[in-house]
Parts: structure tokens; sequence; C-alpha cells
């Protein structure tokens, strides 16, 4: 059976279903002035090509592309907001009218993970678009290859809960898992309360527990260390303010 | 009090502990011909300075460097195999031997993450040498990337097990786990058992399950799609001999 062609066309100009856009899910900087250093040209390429973003900033989407130095006219770009308010039937909405590819960038390093680009990769994958990760700094992942634990199993368990007793239940959770399972476990924290998480991590876990302390990744100032915490606690790093990865892993038979 | 200086000269050569080299983690492509797009500028930069490289195989590593066309004479670096056959002994005495910075490249992307390279930067961290990561291609991050799934809350398991009731046990258990803790799961199998791995997952897995196929990723090829499992048994794709990342995960609320 051939399909009508006046169909194929109605449906076309109705939605892009059949012919369905790109999402290129474009990773920035992790630490300023690093784009010539850490962003594979990927990225470069792709931007050079697309007129659409989705951004968890404005502000921040037009001064990282305007950082690239690509000559392009930031004026000539569109831009939609896709953060913690976007609903998801506005995304949706949004993406059903795209007829071009789109890009989506988040605050710092690769979208999609832990950030709210993960909505339109989910319904780009339900719209059949067809949806190309480019290669970007990601400190979780830069933090578990510098730490010296397993790599053959971890576990990223984003933000510790904010109330002390909640916290140090969980610390005490995750090393558990750690040394029994032999999974290394990463978490983070509000770069604020690191100093507070640094504290509990020291008081409550046990002396030979292996932790790695992983701040202002790919920085000038960047600072990795994996330490026992009896280690730790003669020479207390200073964390406030600073984007740190904590992780918690057995170096036994690692490789 | 001053230490003499006959003494820091003793210790110094004597050991490298007083001016410890670093430790670069030098990402290599995933796929044939990427390396123009998918290396960042850093990756060149640092093979450029470096004269001594830990590889998982002398073969690839050459080839690699070779595939830059930097202009270098391979015939005048230093390679030291660190592979699941050297024992952890043999690389710390390989490294207390070493006065310069050294490069540690896996056989395929991301060098300390489910490969022998941790074993350097377990003992790296030990005695004292400054760790850094440098950013590249990764499949399990870009996988993730792509998946539209959690990445607040996710785990890397590492291969299944070979034995079928073992392995159709064990993906019901990462089922459980990705849809009761919300927590998504990425697997993975030796290339050549992959489509048994895809019939187990689409006889045993809930209908509603929704699983991501993330096939020959930055490859021309690349296949990367979420659907439910009800879905996938449409259309079973053929991933024998592709590397591929399997992904659990839960779509509701995904941000």
């Amino acid at each position: 059976m051939k399909f009508p062609h006046y169909l194929i066309n109605a449906i076309f100009y109705m939605d892009n279903s059949l012919n369905p856009p790109k999402i290129y899910l474009i990773p920035t900087v992790l630490a300023p002035d690093t784009q010539l250093l850490t962003l594979s040209p990927q990225v470069v390429e792709v931007i050079l090509k697309l007129k659409k973003f989705y951004v968890e900033d404005l502000r921040t989407a037009r001064r990282f592309i305007s950082s690239l130095n690509l000559g392009i006219d930031i004026s000539s770009l569109h831009f939609f907001e896709l953060n913690k308010k976007t609903s998801e039937g506005s995304v949706a909405h949004e993406m059903r009218g795209e007829k071009s590819d789109v890009g989506i960038m988040s605050e710092a390093g690769c979208p999609g993970v832990a950030d709210p680009g993960a909505v339109a990769v989910k319904i780009g994958h339900k719209m059949g678009w067809k949806i190309v990760p480019i290669v970007g700094p990601n400190s979780m992942l830069l933090a578990l290859m510098a730490s010296g634990f397993s790599g053959q199993s971890y576990a990223f368990n984003g933000y510790l809960p904010i109330e002390k007793d909640k916290r140090v239940a969980e610390i005490k959770r995750l090393e558990d898992l750690a040394l029994t399972k032999r999974q290394t476990q990463l978490f983070m924290e509000t770069p604020f309360r690191n100093n507070q998480v640094m504290k509990s991590l020291i008081e409550h876990c046990s002396p030979n527990t292996n932790l790695c302390v992983a701040t202002d990744i790919t920085a000038e100032t960047e600072f990795i260390k994996t330490k026992t915490i009896a280690e730790w606690r003669l020479e207390v790093p200073d964390l406030h303010k600073r984007p740190t990865i904590f992780l918690i892993g057995d170096i036994r038979n690692n490789s």
C-alpha cells in the first residue's frame, strides 16, 4: 500500500514527526577560561551550525557562546529557557514546533546529567528525534578517573540531605555500601555547605575509610586527593564555595 | 630548623617524594577516526609534553599517538605496559623510579574508569603525586546524557554475569532498583554477547520498563534509543559485536 502524497505533505507540515530534528547535548566549561582546553572540537562544530538552543540560563548561555570567539552574532540565535521551573508540557509544546536541530546547554558541564535537559531528551525519544551527546567536561567522571577507586562499579547519589542527622546517616549508609558492595560512592553538596560535609565525613567515617576530595576540577586551583579519614583529620582542606565531588571507595584490587 | 642541603639532595635522588611527578589521565577515542572531533585540546597538549606513557596495550597506544599527526617520533617515547596482568608491586616499582610526569592511556575512552590505570592512580595518591584527569570521551557518560533518564542518581554495574540464569537474575535486580530506588542502572557486556543480553532484557523485564540502548557511541553508526520493553519487542536491533551500554531507568520527573 502506498501512502497518498498529499497526506504525507499534510502530516509533514502539521508536525515534525516525519523528519524529526536532532538534539545535540552540548557541554559547557566547568571553570572559567577553560574553553580552549577542555571542550572537544565537536562542541564548536555543533554550535556553529545551530540557530536554536534550549538553555538553563539565558545570560550564561549567551556569555558562553561569546567566549568561544566564533564570530557568531548572538542576536541571530534563538533561545528557549529550560530550567527547574519549565513544565514538561511547555517543553513538549516547544519541541512540536521545531523544524530544525536544537542544542541543549546546561549551566556547567554536560547537559542531561542531573539537570533539566533530561526532560527534553526524554520527550525527544518519544517523538523519534535523534539524540546526539557531545564529548565534554563532567566533574563526576573526572573525579572518578582521578580518585583511584574502582570504576567497575560506582554510584552517583546527587546531593546529600541538608539536615545534619540525616546527612550523617546518609554518609554512613554510603560508607557501608562502598565497603561491603565495593561500589564507589560519589556525592556532592552546594558549595557553601562543603565544609560542613567534610566535617561530617571526618567525624563519622571509620579512620581506615578512603575518601577522595575533588575540588575546582579543570581550574588552575584543581585539588584532587585520596586519603584515609585518619589522614584527612591531620589536614582539613577549606572547601568553602569551591565546587567539590566527594567519593568514598575501596582501594583493594581496584582495577 | 633548616634541613641540610646534602640530605635534601640525597633524598631527591633516592626517590621522587620531594618533587613528585604528575600523572595525566589521557582519554583516547571510542571509535576509529574520531580523534579530530571528540578529543579535547588538552589531550594533544599533554601528549606533546610527555615522554613516558603507561598503556594498556603498546600497539594501540603507539597507533593512537601516530593518528594524532603531531610529528612525534614514537621511537623516542617510553612505554610501560599496565594491564590486567601487571602486578601492583611492579607498578609501584616503576613509579618509584620516575623523575618526570607520566601519562596513562587505556584501550578506549577514559583511563582509571573500569581499567587497570586505577592501580597507578591509587599508588600515585599514596606517593603524593598530583593526579590530573583530562577531558575526553566516555561511553557511560555519553549514554547517560542521551538516555533521558535521571542523572541525579545512577549506578554503573560493569559487566553482567555470563551464565544465563545469573544474568536474568541480575537484570531483574537492576530493573527493580531502577524502579523502586529511581536509580538509573547502567551495564554492559562483551560486544559478541550483546544480542543475548538484549534477548534476556526483552524476555524478562516488564513491558512498561524503559530501556535505553546506546551503541557505537561517537561513531558514524551511533544508535541511541530509549523505549519501553513493549516497544523494543516490536523491533529488536542487531547489536552483535557493536560496543553497547544498556540503561534501565525511570522517566517520571527525571530532571
